[in-house]
């Protein structure tokens, strides 16, 4: 069975979480029948709440929309890598594939740091597929954290 | 500056949680001024949200009420080791001290596992104090996931 990209709307979504003056991460969670069960960009600061990564408020609005904790054969497609908080999340949802753009060596916690799926004490093991739509994933955060330094210079 | 223990009320909450059918694990969460800012139980089952974890429940209630993605000087209270995803949200949130009750070998991400704040891409260090009440816990979650097993025997 093919699965179709759902990379361009999870870029979509950091598009807009950049335009919220969001740290610019977008995700696209797809159940086990190929339908788009969420999408989300990051909302901690509008929200303030530490834990609203974008793959958390997709997690979330999955499970809630389904009115169960678990989404066996479900898929996440995100635009960088999740940190620990966000990959422990995927693996308690069950979610089957998680495919992420950029890798992200300062933050990320699945190929970096904790590297949170490959300790006994994680039941439940994504596939894991990287590098979709890496380098736009990048520029948007390169030109978000940019432009956020140019603007706390101008704001001294 | 001395601190009251709050592990007490953690407990009364890990005993709520387990009246509700949940995993019994219990969090509170007290100000830089001493003032309790939220307490709670696990709720994944009752919300369908694999993220609702006792501490995930109690760090976004008190940012809620304070307005704020951060709680600077804040401290955390919870009767069991912490998971990687508490464990991540914990450092995210800036809380200053992590108290917590059992070790928790089988899922933790602190002493355990993963050991979320033991790496370089973990950008905030809380000061960590465990096996604060950790017998209570240990025998509330024992006993719990016994009457799981008799109970599921019982609707074979």
């Amino acid at each position: 069975m093919k699965f179709a990209s759902h990379m361009p709307q999870a870029l979509e979504q950091a598009h807009a979480a950049a335009q919220r003056g969001e740290v610019p991460v977008g995700a696209v969670l797809v159940g086990a029948d190929g339908r788009v069960l969420a999408q989300a960009g990051n909302r901690t600061r509008e929200w303030s709440d530490p834990t609203a990564h974008a793959e958390i408020v997709a997690i979330r609005e999955a499970c809630r929309l389904l009115g169960s904790e678990r989404l066996p054969g479900a898929r996440l497609w995100v635009t960088l890598e999740p940190c620990p908080m966000c990959a422990a999340a995927i693996s308690a949802a069950r979610i089957q594939v998680l495919y992420y753009g950029a890798d992200d060596p300062r933050m990320g916690g699945v190929r970096h740091g904790a590297r949170v799926f490959d300790h006994p004490q994680c039941h439940h093991r994504p596939e894991v597929i990287d590098g979709i739509g890496a380098e736009e994933s990048r520029l948007l955060l390169r030109q978000f954290f940019q432009k956020r330094r140019v603007d706390g210079r101008l704001h001294d």
